[in-house]
């Protein structure tokens, strides 16, 4: 992404777009649906022409899947920020392997307390009307039409999972979980419950409740006498 | 319910109209999705006039909730039967405290053995496209619509969840977790993997990932040294 305040009007107008777009096409997805969302929605909401948006993406799905990319690399900065802001050690940041975008869950040494920091963060995140809506529309979505909810899997939920994957090999390595785990299933017990209590909406996503969760799945990982 | 052999004419005919009713909903519901099915659809489809079903039900959300109630008593009977099949002990069924229709988790002692049996059944139950259509259906409606989730939460879910309460409170009293559990929360290690991988059809459900959810998670409600 080209720094604003050197780049050529041109650049400056096309960020500005792009930002009125994704904020346009998250918030009508939000309101009407994923069914209802149309590209000349989305254009007239932005104050763009809906050529604008042909000619950056072919589709209304991918127009929301880089939206939604765009909003989990915020939040993912923001609940970075907010960890330095703890003294914790920085979730990752842009730069790191992976290019940009990819964060990564902490490792310091203590998974317990990496994965409570992950999971309050999701909570917030869930928790945040900006997230709420949009992504229940998509989820709902992808819940009905297996197209839709394929690609959604494969470019937004599972590079979030492989960060799972990657700090609970980690503590494999370190001996902090057993030996014999398979880290693509445990990290279920730790995004299944969240995803649970905020789609059913069955009782209050709390930072208690993300603690407990973390503290019963990690003594279930651990290496067994 | 009345014993069909002997029951009079009408009463045999509003079991087989109850039944088209149900089965015609359901399978409306799995095909054009929940704001689209409606209680001329449902009475086109099951052979009856639409003041039978204004007759019984106020409303196609009540309509559906019986349909999968029904659906689920009959999942649950079929689980009870298999389980019988396999020399456990049996689960519940129909008389058991709490009235028809209500099952327990079994309780031969051994936590995991039980819930391996229940999650086992519960995959089975998601991959069966009698079940998968119309509970997709109606779940997206519920994370969309706050006020369908809510009564499907209640009456749907919330009962499910107790039977997990029931048999986690049972293991706390014998000592087979730890004193201080939450069953409220520890059950959701179980039911919330299950879902989102249902829901999001991440990977495939098998019994073989059941019994690695249970062994996992029963492990980290274990009583602590």
């Amino acid at each position: 992404m080209t720094d604003a305040r050197t780049a050529p009007d041109s650049s400056r107008r096309s960020e500005r777009s792009r930002r009125a777009i994704y904020d346009a096409a998250l918030a009508l997805v939000g309101e009407v649906g994923y069914g209802r969302t149309t590209i000349e929605g989305i254009a007239a909401r932005a104050g763009v022409g809906k050529q604008t948006i042909y000619r950056w993406w072919p589709s209304k799905g991918a127009v929301l899947l880089e939206a939604f990319l765009d909003l989990a690399d915020r939040a993912a900065a923001e609940a970075a920020e907010a960890a330095d802001g703890t003294g914790a050690d920085a979730a990752g940041g842009p730069g790191q392997p992976g290019g940009p975008g990819e964060y990564a869950i902490p490792d310091t040494g203590d998974l317990a307390a990496d994965l409570r920091l992950v999971l309050r963060a999701t909570v917030d995140e869930m928790n945040s009307p900006a997230y709420d809506a949009p992504a229940r529309a998509l989820t709902a979505e992808g819940i009905l039409d297996a197209e839709v909810g394929a690609v959604f899997v494969e470019k937004l939920l599972e590079p979030q999972l492989r960060l799972y994957t990657d700090r609970l090999n980690a503590a494999r390595d370190a001996g902090g979980v057993r030996a014999d785990l398979d880290p693509r299933i445990a990290l279920e017990l730790f995004v299944g419950p969240l995803a649970h209590r905020w789609l059913l909406r069955t009782l209050p996503l709390t930072h208690a409740y993300a603690d407990t969760i973390v503290d019963y799945a990690v003594h279930g990982l651990a290496p067994r006498p």
